[in-house]
Order: structure tokens, then C-alpha cells, then sequence
């Protein structure tokens, strides 16, 4: 870990698990300060505003500034940003819609440059979809805020945003930009907010695909946690190999 | 046309187009009945029962029994049949529904064996998707009434039911199996009621691919009309060589 200046880690079942912090985390990440590495979080969250995360991971007990954090819609407004424009259709849930909003990123009429799809459970209407439809038939791009096929909610497994992008691509025969981990636009993000290149800085994840594969295959290091969704089994059938393996992330002082 | 005993014929663009007959239309269907040919109507519509449409031809001024009219609907039934299953959750709009209750395949509780996917519009709610998605995860099949992508609403393009078709497919990673034109399925159920084979009948029909195009390619011959959907420009580009090309189903008898 000699050239490591610097940290990406990944919020959920890294920092806490089912609402609830890991132990020793807190003081990993003051370590990390004193040491004076760089760190970042980099969550694949897009049902939640970046300042309502900074405000449950207080509740938790965490101290972290708001500007640490980055999330799918956050490497969407700087896709956004590069391209210049500004005007984009939101199909998003919950508080998503402040990150944009902050940015003047909103619903601002008939012409729309972009529309972004994130999960977003009962918004995914047919009326809504048929908007963004239209908007993309139109010459709008489309930005996946992820492309995963479902998720574990409580009340059982549940679509993600993954069916809804790929109904888009097939009613409209483009293809969208996925712009959540593994993408290596989202991990350039963080890293250039840090001022590092990939091989100056490791991944602190607990899914062996998006947050290890996807660090490993733009020449960063990945440190897999046994916390969270590690699952053993389910490492070795992918055949990724991560770089370190830690029981959690309170192991990071005996690597560092 | 010598060795050809019997009739397909589309319902929307060759007997009638936008809310009106066709001139001559009937009088070539007393035309077939009088030379003792058989004769069905198939049809791709997903948002009407069969009953339904047999009224609508009746307000038309066509005769036509109800048991001659073929739609994809009527083609899963068939399936359902076959399959020995009866237990399915529809993702229809409208009175399709109607079709599968007559033969008591309706939603009967928990355990389903076939999710049937329509254009179904406002029905295509996040929550049933969900609840077609997870009786696919269960182990039920999917049936695709059709795989469109886009229809011209009156409002203006409109999400068909193949984008929702395939988002389940890429939910699940599962195939769906599609019933309407231009699958050989729905053709045969047809060619069975009128105990023909496929090379002693013609598909007639206003779309070169679903219709022509499925007709040839099982071995029918295919009557291409020029009314309904018919451009000249959009044939030549497909490739697909009709049997013959009429004015309209009023020119039947020039061909007989």
C-alpha cells in the first residue's frame, strides 16, 4: 500500500449495516485524517439527496462533510456540466431531484437535453415513461444513474432502475451512459476531486463487482470488507481478485 | 392462387381504417363464402376482446361471426390450453381480460403459471411490473402478446408493449414467448380452424412485415393492400416480396 495517497469507500455496508454503524469505522476514518490521506465516499444510492446522506450518516454518528460524498445523480450533473448543458427530465424519486436542482438542473420545459433515469419505485409511471420517450425520440440523451436489475426491499425483491433504462434503449433504439460505480467516469470523479490518479488511490468496498471490479479495472487497488454483502462463495465465482481483504473496514490501521 | 383454399385477413388498414369500411370489403367477404373458401381475421390488437371487436365490425356493417376473429390474446388462451396451465396474471388493459375469463383464466391467487404482457398503457404501473416480475422470479412463464415498440397514439407516440416485455426479460433473464403476428403460432391457430395448411391459404394484410413478411416466411403466400398502413418507399426498403399487391380487399376478386 506504499503509493496509496488516498480512499474511496463505499457508504453502505462499509460504514454502517442496517441502519446501524460498524464499529471502529469513525475512528478509521480519523486515522485516515491524521495520516493526511485523501478520502472520498462514493455510494450507488440514487434514491436520496446528497445533503439528506450527509444528514443520516450524522445521525449515525459520523463526522463527514457534505462535499465528500458522491452519488450516481452528482456524477450526473457533472456529466451535465461537461457537456454544457442544462436542461434535463427526471426520472428520479424521492429527494434526488435537489441535486439537480442546486445545480439548475431542473425540469425547465418542452426541450430537454437529457433525461436521467435513477431507481425510482412507483415514479416510473407509464405516463412518465412515455415522456422521457418522447423527450429521447426528440434528440435527448439518456444517463442511467445505475443499470441494476433488482433489489431486496422489504417487501421482497424489487425492480431497479436497470429494466426501466433497458425499456427506454429498446423502445428507442439508442443506448443510455451509465454513469454509477463501475463506471470509471463515476470512480474519475472522486479521484479528481482528491487531485490523485488511479494508481495512487484503493477502493474500500464490500461488492466484489462494482466496488472491486470496477476499482481493479481502472488501475486503482481494492480492499474488500467481510461487512455488508460480502458473501465468500459469491467472491470466488466471480473471479475477481481483490487486492487486500479486511473484516472491516476498523482493520485499516493494520494495513495502512 | 390456384391451389389456395383459404383466407387470413387483417382487420384494421384492410377492412377498415380510421373508423371507417373499406369500400368493397364486404362484398369480398360474400365473395369467399359464395366460392366456398375459408376465411379467418387475424388481428395484432392487445386492447380489445374478441366480443368486443365483433361488435365494432357490426357497426361497421361488416358480417363476421364472432369464432372467426384471431387476436393475440386468443393466441395465448390457445397456449394456456396447450400448456395444461390456466393460472395467469395479466398485464392488459381494457376488456382483453374477457377473453381469458370465458375460459376461466383469470387471476386466481398467489401460484401463477403465466404472466401475459399487453399494451396495456396505465396498467403498466411500477407495482404491477413488480408483481409480474416477481411471479417470474417464482417460476412462471412470460407470454408476449406483442413486442412493439411504439405505436402514433392520438397524443402522439406511445410506449407499446414490447419495451415492458423486454424490461422483464432483463429483470429476469428469461425469454418471453410472443403470440401475435408475426409469430408462426398465431398463424397456425388460425390455419388449424380452418383445417388448411399453410401453403393452401394467403394472408392479406396492410403491413409488410407482421403480415407478409409472417405469412411468407411459414410458407403462405402474402396479398399486400395499399390502403391502411401501406407506403410504397417503406416496402421496397424491407426486402420482403409479396405474393401480390392489390389496390385493396375490394380488387380480391380480380385474383381469385
Amino acid at each position: 500500500m506504499k503509493d496509496i495517497r488516498g480512499f474511496l469507500i463505499d457508504l453502505d455496508g462499509v460504514l454502517y449495516v442496517g441502519g446501524k454503524a460498524i464499529k471502529g469505522a469513525q475512528e478509521s476514518i480519523d486515522l485516515l485524517k491524521d495520516r493526511k490521506y485523501a478520502f472520498r465516499f462514493v455510494s450507488n444510492t440514487t434514491r436520496t439527496c446528497r445533503n439528506t446522506i450527509a444528514g443520516q450518516l450524522s445521525s449515525l454518528g459520523f463526522d463527514i462533510p457534505v462535499e465528500y460524498i458522491f452519488t450516481p445523480p452528482l456524477a450526473a450533473v457533472a456529466w451535465l456540466k461537461n457537456a454544457g448543458k442544462h436542461r434535463c427530465y427526471l426520472l428520479t424519486t424521492g429527494d434526488v431531484y435537489r441535486d439537480f436542482e442546486h445545480e439548475g438542473f431542473c425540469n425547465p420545459g418542452t426541450i430537454i437535453d437529457f433525461v436521467i433515469i435513477g431507481d425510482a419505485g412507483d415514479r416510473l409511471t407509464y405516463d412518465n415513461l412515455n415522456t422521457a420517450f418522447r423527450h429521447v425520440m426528440n434528440g435527448a440523451e439518456m444517463i442511467a444513474l445505475e443499470k441494476d436489475r433488482y433489489w431486496m426491499a422489504p417487501g421482497g425483491l424489487s425492480l431497479s432502475a436497470g429494466p426501466f433504462v433497458q425499456a427506454l434503449e429498446f423502445a428507442t433504439g439508442k443506448t443510455a451512459t451509465i454513469v454509477g460505480k463501475p463506471s470509471k467516469t463515476f470512480f474519475d470523479l472522486a479521484l479528481q476531486d482528491m487531485g490523485l490518479r488511479a494508481d495512487q488511490a484503493a477502493m474500500i468496498g464490500d461488492d466484489i463487482l462494482t466496488d472491486i471490479g470496477g476499482a481493479l479495472s481502472i488501475g486503482m487497488q481494492g480492499i474488500l470488507v467481510r461487512t455488508g454483502k460480502y458473501r465468500k462463495d459469491a467472491v470466488v465465482n466471480t473471479g475477481v481478485k481483490p487486492s487486500r481483504v479486511i473484516d472491516s473496514i476498523a482493520q485499516l490501521r493494520d494495513i495502512l
